[in-house]
């Protein structure tokens, strides 16, 4: 069974402080890793104040795109030095994870398509290694560099390895509704349009309403919740919203 | 007209010396690189001494792999070091180079054969960037981690890109024969075997034999030269030996 977790920017990073790393939750989402014994787990990070600060100070976003070499090294640099960070609170719980950058294994063409290899990512999965995806720049065709959210990650390595759960640990306990409870499932997007809003803080990626439109395209049953479900999500539980 | 342009490990550090760079001859390289005006430039640079001794501690080669994670990073984690070395150089130079790590963008199947991703290099190309790849760890079916050298990455770029030149920057000035005199021009194998021997440092990659035997297999003509002759290699001079 496979399992495709994201851990949101804004729970392992503090957002509005830009390359603030939130350490006590990292290492409570690393331990909770480690101890659900889960197999076959990809995890995949956002940027937080890692990479959204870097992107929109170079004014790139996930369609418009630069050729500044050094904003790209500052948006993709800054993103795997919250990998590393990542994978370090990973490898402390004797996690076996290892890196993957989008930036060396993804293009976008002309259209924006994206392609992701992922056959890397199934044989690291194979081989008993927890593969650690993120959000980063892309390589787009006419555009130069443009932002991959963590997201379309989610999305590119569920719908490629067929994933059996998705998860995506966020800051909230789940998808809110105009009472900001949590709405336990969403099965189409017209429902919960008028609900869901924007990020208070800077998200060039679109928030929660791109990611509940991408992940009701999935084929797989898809979970938002905050961290403390990531023990129950890890366990097989519904837990926070499911969507499809 | 596409270059592919391999820095060798055993040039750009000093290979008896584990992690120890060469800063002059990679400046020099560095300055080559940006003078020559060259378009369409993939540059590939091999481990030296960060790859070499890792790997060699660890026991890992491009056919024996490791499963532990320490083991895996300790070699993945030198090679990204040095890139960021070669990197860093590459823009003093004002040349707008990106990398691309092979551990997030390749794969071995069970029968060894190596999956790298070219796409994204290709489009790079063509959005005016010169990426920059290297040996490195690829997870392996059945092996964990092996090594996957930068010959390979070399061999493997030119043949899916349709390179029209390939050159490969060694310490020595070209192929020598048994009197350590260049050979200029190898046109198959069996002529040249008995005059290459394997480099007196440690190299698990297999030394000039193997570098030989694979740019034989391509289809663009290959050349291998010391560091002083790369600025007539770029300027699309015959210079060393000349391969294939």
């Amino acid at each position: 069974m496979t399992t495709v977790l994201k851990l949101g920017g804004s729970v392992i990073t503090e957002k509005d402080r830009p390359e603030t790393l939130d350490g006590e939750t990292l290492a409570a989402l690393a331990s909770a890793v480690a101890e659900s014994g889960v197999e076959d787990l990809v995890v995949v990070h956002g940027g937080g104040s890692f990479g959204h600060h870097h992107a929109a100070d170079h004014g790139v976003s996930t369609t418009e795109g630069i050729r500044d070499v050094d904003g790209v090294m500052d948006v993709h640099g800054a993103m795997t030095t919250l990998n590393r960070f990542v994978l370090s609170r990973l490898h402390a719980e004797d996690v076996p994870a290892v890196p993957v950058h989008p930036f060396s294994a993804a293009v976008r063409d002309g259209d924006g398509d994206l392609t992701l290899m992922t056959e890397q990512v199934a044989t690291m999965l194979e081989e008993g290694f927890v593969p650690v995806l993120h959000g980063d720049g892309v390589v787009h065709a006419g555009e130069g560099v443009t932002v991959l959210s963590g997201d379309e990650i989610v999305t590119a390595v569920a719908t490629a390895l067929d994933a059996d759960r998705v998860g995506l640990c966020s800051t909230v306990p789940g998808v809110l509704d105009g009472d900001d409870e949590v709405i336990p499932r969403i099965e189409e997007f017209q429902s919960v349009a008028d609900v869901l809003g924007v990020s208070d803080a800077t998200d060039v990626t679109g928030g929660m309403a791109a990611k509940v439109r991408e992940l009701l395209a999935l084929g797989s049953p898809a979970y938002v919740f905050g961290p403390d479900a990531v023990p129950g999500f890890l366990a097989g539980e519904d837990v926070g919203t499911r969507i499809g």
